[in-house]
């Protein structure tokens, strides 16, 4: 998850991540709009042979997708669609918190008890999602690399196979 | 919108909002759970003759609602609801954003460009949430007395009727 | 519930269901927009004194509000608020059955075990929802006046008050 | 899409219609539950190696999914994730329409304007689905192979690859 308009270190950590979450052979859900965060981790998945990339899109047929998406829901359910985008993640990871949509998602994965990892947050999110979530379910992770190790070690997510 | 387990100044705090928003001639929509600052607010408003009240539900018809909800829009959305409630209300106020459906509610009106008040938030909440929408939607009081004035002075909003 | 683009005969019978539903002391709950059986059903309602009408818009706040709707509900959900419209209805009543919209809510309504009634249907709407939903819970009836009754007698539905 | 507790006919019609649909190298969208039409669906498809089966489910990721899902998409909308099915999908079938969620899936996509084929429908669904949407988007098809043969013949969308 993370913003359409997003920070340079942002898009750059969020097309790393994506190629190492498909390397992992796992599944890269995000947004699926054509924009920032979305389309960053999930080109960076299409980099890898076999890799699968699923958009939970804020608009029916008619709204803009990105290229990189392999199945696209198109929910017609406006940030509405936040909700699912949380729930149908095994963990949910941040690429920044820049913006309301992203904060949005943070909270209602803190709220439906998702692992959720903070990628490189700023000082102000990481301390107030603290205050909300601090539990099981929250973590922080500087790097892409990091986050990877954090989902395989801590939250015991195994390697899926070599796709 | 508020915790379902509030703290004590919260709880107050959204009675004594409630009954004055309802003073106003404004209407009071919440989650309409029998629980924390929504069943706070509502019974506040609902000491006040000619008030009306309005629950915007996350279950069926099968869930518990409210005793004091004039109206219960049942959604069965979960917490996609969240964003129906802040798209429905011409001000989003926060008593406390003391956990994540709370926080998600707040980013999601921000998200929207909905007029968003925090009473009286820790400071935590109130540095982040400047960080992602500091602009004009997003406004600060320290007391109910003070978004009342906040919402007819700065936000232009008219006192309805004497109801 | 009914089209958007009605016959005269539906727009006519919500119309006059809407004035008696208002002078039983009942809300009016509607999809809202200024169109069609929804607007006719909301206008009849808003001729008696005292009336509550409520709109489940498919829409964010940009999008058009029949001017007899006194409590706004925007979902933004676009169709998905069909459901939401269903659960919250005491009783759900079919203005005709003449698009998939309408054929929608009847079918969401049977699903969730909602008192349906369908005012004047086609003799293909009325066959095939008996195929589907015949039971305890799908009614028809010939005039707005029959549909007031069944929902006082059959139903059990109390006149709430003088408004 | 089909009932939760089907005909054996449209039991078994799921089953093959599964089968062809992978066979053709599309994937298979479903609610994704372990009943009926669903989970005879995508087990048709599962049979085909490389195939791909999406569940949309009602309910958050504590309710039952089928295993013969590859992905699911927990949307915990209850009734209102039809409108997300059919939106999703590049033709909407139903294997009969034998109860009222399959009903509002057929009513939804009319709606919605997705290509619609009723699979062996029983005479009054047939006729009265002609009066709501009758128009390029409502199908029939006898068998699972005719619906095939109408998928690519007619409503023109080519043979993916051999999966």
């Amino acid at each position: 998850m993370g913003a359409g308009e997003p920070s340079s270190f942002a898009l750059e950590a969020a097309q790393r991540l994506g190629q190492l979450v498909a390397e992992a052979g796992w599944i890269v859900l995000t947004g699926g709009l054509p924009a920032g965060v979305m389309a960053a981790a999930s080109g960076g998945a299409k980099t890898v042979r076999g890799s699968l990339t699923i958009g939970i899109l804020p608009t029916g047929r008619n709204g803009p997708v990105s290229d990189q998406i392999d199945v696209a829901v198109f929910t017609d359910l406006g940030e509405a669609r936040n909700a699912v985008n949380v729930l149908s993640s095994d963990v949910v990871v941040a690429c920044g918190v820049e913006g309301p949509g992203t904060a949005s998602e943070v909270a209602l994965a803190l709220r439906a008890g998702r692992p959720t990892v903070l990628l490189a947050p700023s000082p102000a999110a990481g301390a107030f999602f603290q205050t909300i979530g601090g539990g099981t379910t929250l973590h922080e992770a500087p790097t892409p690399e990091a986050v990877i190790r954090l989902i395989e070690e801590r939250l015991g997510v195994p390697r899926w196979r070599a796709v």
